[in-house]
């Protein structure tokens, strides 16, 4: 996991220094040789011969921490006892915290939020098990449940690793949109237990976020927990995705003054995310797509063992066309990377239609990078903060619980999706928008109240709002 | 669940008045005769012939609220819309909230606690999990689990229902010992299911917490869960109530001068909480100790079907008493009453040893009334707040866990419930101690760092923490 991660940064170095092996000048020198900009030193314990020193240096990537640590170990007199960066310090003790409303300051206060008041809160419930979500944290409150098989690129690294995601998964809810997430790593990746689990602790919660979960488990856990919860299941990694790539196609469209309904759009990656930005797509109209995947375009007609190609197989390539991506490519109005580096060529690029528009999702490396594509494509997307266009679910999930709390949607429909998508690309204004502004910042203010607006009229309309607009004032909402 | 709670209160009277029907005057004379206090008014709403009003109106206990509710509906033009009272605005929207521990302004902050750097961090734990416990919330987090069945004295109201409680308990350990807890309730009543759910999402935690669980499943639920994690799992019900039982009781036999080991106790009331305040007189040294349940005494000897009580029979009543409650009362030095109103004469208290100590901690209504046995008794606790010596498992379970979580221990064991129990004790100076006061006020500051560092070392002794008082410092912890 080592390289640039994109962060200018500060390390944290703890070094047993040897007195009569070493001065402080020599570490200073093999610091400063290698580009450390030495910012701050503090002495945090002394022996007779040892000094144990802090020391903070500015370095610009984590190469040059490697290369700073190689060089103090080969010193003599020199122990390394520990090396810290900003990402870890921010990091320690956890991301996020529970705190209480308001404090109990007296018998009165513990009385009314405790026994023997709480009593009759209880009671309220369990006459109408509707007020849990007035009377309890349920109406603000999502799970963000993995099992730790797919985390970001790293794979199957198991729930205690993966609580870092999910806990800042949890901070960029609060943050964006006020909803109160709580981070569900499971031990198990057995896919009934995954599912029994997630129905066991939901009453606790008014959504359940999944996240990180491989497929093609996600499917069957994602839908059988929408069957059986009443509250919206979404499995953010296939239609956080698909939401916030079609909101960056809506207005890469407009850029070139196409109709996405007319677009031939070659889908690569037939993976989770492949099939739910596929969905997405079918559900804005668009209706020439073509999924290829390692062994080639998936092709009408054909018979396959995975089920979700099978699906796929029925739904998209209305021309049957077959082949490699070179193949498929030819008079492309879009290309969508879900898939893995360096899998489109510039030649590929030059056969598609005029004004070509490229989405590259793949992550840390795009399917082709666009120094390359540059000169060929017209408008071009990544996963990359570092590129103009970042398609970031950031941008989606955050707005499209707000809405599904706020009027209570027993689910999140495509309807919803397709609003969500909607309200992103409307935050470009279309005198803004251009090759390099298709999509909104994730830290556009506008982003979430949009959403949500959108979100909670798709729900009203496609009939799944348990509550209005306004609401109705329920037991104690005054 | 009408009836005083203790607290003085305010309520939010939502009426409809029709104009031409009913005058504000008349509202008012209603509620001034029943003895409310209007402090404030607001239109909430109009039509052409109604207004809506909001009035709120200081009471003094439920039954004024209900007078005045039941004489407003009974005037000609009122609609009574809602009633709340501060219980339940407490209540509104629940009463925790999930924060983020620093803000994330900007691209360089989303990118150390989000992607892309937060994956060195995810790496840094799968290398090694032990790094869960500085790098994520697991440190510092309890899980309070309950499946609803026994919710303070009001049986088996479901999950939802009892999530009051369960976020009071996580206001309680924030606000008195700075842990993270968070409420899962189970939408479940099955033994193995819980079991597999708790195991299921302990990854992000330090601990937990059994709460409202049922008798006999909730000692099969912790035992399994004990034995098959390797964090800390505590049924408060049980443990917590033994904990500051054995505090009182320490301090009440000081009151009347016997040493503890040398006294008849009768226990009455062989459920969960009665069996564990057993064990735990039993570890600090008690050995002539009575049960007495619906059937009379448990008698050593006998075989009984439940398995906890055959537990009971094997381990108790040396002499091998037998009877009700009022033929093995005699002579006893102790009564601890954890069963139901009113099982305890003034009669049987009589016939006690010199100096008899009563504790009564049915809920709400107590064995014994204070008033009736204050003539015959020497010392007697409750659990109640509105009499002297209240025994509340808040003075156990924030402390308890604050220590468990801060030596990494992988269980709380009798050694350390017992440490506790005196630590509790000992908060209450010699000199202040009397009959009166064997027992500090749950607002007393002293008794979480008291109660912490008992336990701390306790574990240290008895081999189960996994980090020393001051800890190593591993990577990250500068």
């Amino acid at each position: 996991m080592a390289g640039n991660t994109g962060a200018s940064t500060s390390v944290i170095l703890r070094l047993e220094m040897h007195k009569e092996l070493v001065t402080f000048g020599q570490i200073a020198t093999a610091i400063g040789d290698r580009g450390g900009d030495i910012v701050a030193i503090d002495v945090s314990g002394a022996t007779k011969t040892t000094t144990i020193r802090d020391i903070t240096v500015h370095v610009s990537d984590s190469g040059m921490t490697d290369a700073i640590v190689d060089k103090l170990r080969s010193l003599p007199g020199v122990k390394v006892i520990n090396v810290s960066d900003q990402t870890f310090l921010v990091h320690l003790g956890g991301k996020i915290e529970m705190n209480p409303k308001m404090p109990i300051k007296n018998r009165d206060d513990l009385s009314r939020v405790y026994t023997p008041g709480v009593a009759r809160v209880c009671m309220a419930i369990h006459d109408d098990p509707s007020k849990a979500y007035q009377l309890t944290i349920k109406r603000n409150t999502v799970a963000v449940v993995s099992d730790g098989t797919a985390v970001l690129g790293l794979g199957n690294i198991g729930p205690e690793a993966a609580m870092p995601v999910m806990e800042g998964k949890a901070m960029l809810f609060k943050q964006m949109a006020g909803v109160d997430a709580f981070p569900i790593c499971l031990d198990t990746q057995d896919t009934e237990e995954i599912i029994r689990t997630v129905k066991a602790i939901a009453p606790a919660f008014g959504g359940i976020n999944l996240e990180d979960i491989s497929s093609p488990r996600c499917f069957e856990i994602e839908q059988r927990l929408i069957e059986e919860l009443d509250i919206p299941v979404f499995h953010d990694d296939q239609h956080g995705t698909a939401v916030v790539l079609l909101a960056g196609l809506l207005n890469a469209v407009k850029v070139v003054r196409k109709r996405l309904e007319d677009c031939k759009v070659v889908v690569c990656g037939i993976g989770a995310a492949g099939i739910a930005c596929t969905k997405m797509l079918l559900a804005a109209g668009v209706t020439n797509i073509v999924g290829v995947d390692r062994a080639g375009a998936i092709v009408r007609g054909e018979t396959y063992a995975n089920e979700a190609w099978q699906w796929y197989a029925e739904h998209t390539n209305p021309h049957g066309l077959r082949g490699k991506l070179s193949d498929v490519i030819e008079g492309a109005d879009v290309f969508i990377g879900l898939s893995g580096p360096k899998v489109l060529s510039v030649e590929d690029v030059k056969r598609m239609a005029a004004d070509p528009i490229v989405f590259a999702m793949a992550n840390p490396t795009p399917e082709i990078t666009p120094e390359e594509a540059e000169p060929y494509v017209r408008v071009m997307a990544t996963g990359r903060s570092d590129y103009p266009n970042q398609i970031n679910n950031v941008l989606c999930f955050p707005g499209i619980f707000r809405g599904a709390l706020d009027c209570r949607a027993s689910r999140i429909n495509e309807a919803m999706k397709l609003a969500a998508a909607k309200a992103i690309a409307s935050v470009v204004r279309e005198d803004e928008l251009n090759e390099y502004y298709i999509i909104p910042s994730v830290f556009n203010h506008n982003v979430v109240e949009l959403v949500r607006e959108a979100v909670i009229q798709a729900a009203i309309d496609s009939g799944v709002a348990r509550r209005g607009r306004r609401g109705d004032k329920g037991h104690g909402e005054v």
